[in-house]
């Protein structure tokens, strides 16, 4: 197909999904202000996109703006190469990542990004957050990984985010020296493993300043991810 | 008895502290956004629950539900065998622990659970928060101790926490790898030592990563412990 | 004089100061607001003072009242004796301090106290905050002292207040294995200096774990701490 | 000229720049409330000014005013002299520095200046913040320098602000032992650069408790700096 005709067909797509763009604009600018008020982000360096049901297309914040001025209809829409389908606004820098995921993880539904200070000083370490927590066990089912370093610009970063999450059970990984991706469901438990994220890679990190945490079972780490998985929430 | 019998009895005496269960279920709603108020919880991971007066039963939060969306009339009433007798929402998960403290302690009015980042640091080390503190003293009446490692989903971590509290003054235990546990006279109390729970988990943290804090005599304790009981407030 | 004439002349001389202290209400309700707003206290573990210009009475805190529902009205006034003059409430458990502070510093016109977690990390340590910082040269002329080990009660924690200031320039000493106290000529001065003190209690904690800050030559210590006496603010 | 006769030149280009002045007024209300919001400062101890542009003045926060109390008829416009042009209150402490910058640094259109924990932390072990993060190359490009120790009062700390920016790409410049100065091409951008100063310095702080970061080719460094200066926002 030619650019042209891509472009048309992602056009229909999204003319048949139209309510369901909307209403995920809308829930976007909401979960942006999740962000900020668990403390993921500064100034605008974190961003959070969903899955249009029943389209190769994803909605994802514009780039530079600030969180407490987005509006959802600043929410632009891409497709799986990153395009620009709908929006009057450049996407985030981040697009192309948030696009090879979709792209090859047809069980996503949201992408979160964030340089939280905990979880990106472990990145920076290049060193996984150990599963010395009930809520590790819980929420990530073992240690939260670390992917390779990889440069913005083109999909190195969203293929370093798909292969090491393909290895682990956990919705997180600690891109080196960068900051934190996470995959959910849909976008709100995306934004859900972003805050859980930071909260683990504090809580280990104080841990680990007067001693050494006491290792979980693995067993145990199962134990907690099955029950987690299938019990836990409405 | 069976089962029924024992859902029309915990209905009966639910029938006959009806005005208490609506008055604590209003104010379950404004603890839990003192929670927030108090960087205690992060997401949904933390709960506060109050016994009914003149009845084996206990109101607590509904499972998974944001905490800035809660409303009195989502509050579940359990029994203390941990089984929803009223409600239309699934309990915390953690509502067997909370169901087992209110059994075997008949003298608490409230219980919270969180995973308040520095005092579940401690908890990760599996070491008590020693009472270096004056604040410790009056509210602790000594070290912070801890409980041991259990899994959610039956007794155990119910178990630990009274077995934990029954060898000290403290109103908060520290769950092995899990975090924090308090107990009240009422709900308003518990969900106080939460808050200092974490403070002095905070402070002695950062006293203890720059050398040793000075440890105070246990008369010293003794005498803050008595008089913050006895004097302290309205 | 017997307690009844006492207690009357207190009287006479707050209806003579009646403005003052009214004016003085409204006031430390705002200010212990933000005691709140810079994260210097948890839950009801901070209180405010204010010398009522003219007479021997202070207006203070009551004992244990939630800093977001604390009214005017509910504010008491003391002598220097730490007695009851005006008020429905129990004083601040801390009034016997700032009474002793109030009597025997003339020139101070309020009081602050504290627990702020960084400050009173270096109080468990017993250990002084070095000036290693331009804002302590402006603001506390020098290091922050360490106070006595001193309990609730009677005059003991008022005397190391007193005692420890006399040999400083520092508007803020810290009561070792508790927490902050600090004066000024008003109450705003006096929390201000509450602010700066658990700011550069964090910034110099921060700066030594990593090495060590470099030293600040006494004679520019002088010359910010004149400068800044002498020439900031309106 | 005389005094006098500066005085006249200044106030015939604040007339011709009169629009933009009272626009920049408002803008700085704004940006001082961004200072709070992402932690930067403590009580009044911050500010931001702005250059006016087509004239030799900019537009600065009064001395120690509160910022929840700050108004645009408030600010005070000065000349790069640093004397008073406009306004009855008087300017702020720092007000010489920000003037040696707009006077020696003409792509500058705004410049901020905070005390921010970790950033003054490393200003205070005159340590560089080294580039081990991705938002380092792109905001930075490089290391964030230490500018030499310098007294207020005088064009000393000036003087070294530009003398440090001068041989490096970051906005930013640690003061040793003071605090963090940065620039921009206009206000808000100084702003941004004094976010992400304190968001880098705590994230590298963090992983530098733990072991050591993993340093960042200074290729990838100078893609990142190229990509984001041309590429980001809108």
């Amino acid at each position: 197909m030619t650019d042209d005709q891509v472009m048309n067909a992602n056009l229909e797509r999204l003319a048949a999904a139209r309510d369901e763009a909307d209403r995920l604009k809308v829930e976007l600018v909401g979960l942006h202000q999740e962000l900020i008020r668990w403390g993921l982000v500064v100034w605008t360096a974190g961003n959070v996109s969903a899955r249009v049901p029943g389209a190769d297309l994803f909605v994802i914040k514009p780039s530079g703006v600030a969180y407490d001025q987005l509006t959802p209809d600043q929410m632009v829409v891409c497709d799986f190469e990153g395009r620009l389908v709908e929006g009057s606004l450049k996407p985030s820098s981040d697009t192309f990542a948030h696009a090879y995921v979709y792209a090859h993880r047809p069980d996503v539904g949201g992408v979160v990004h964030t340089h939280s200070s905990y979880a990106t000083a472990w990145a920076a370490r290049r060193e996984p957050i150990p599963a010395v927590l009930t809520m590790m066990g819980d929420e990530f089912g073992g240690d939260i990984p670390v992917g390779p370093f990889a440069l913005i610009g083109d999909d190195s970063i969203g293929q370093g985010i798909v292969a090491t999450l393909a290895e682990s059970r956990s919705p997180a990984v600690l891109m080196a020296n960068h900051g934190v991706f996470t995959i959910g469901r849909d976008a709100r438990s995306a934004v859900k493993a972003a805050a859980l994220t930071e909260e683990v890679a504090k809580t280990v990190h104080l841990a680990r300043q007067l001693g050494e945490p006491v290792a979980i079972d693995p067993g145990d780490i199962d134990h907690l991810f099955d029950r987690y998985t299938n019990v836990y929430g409405q």
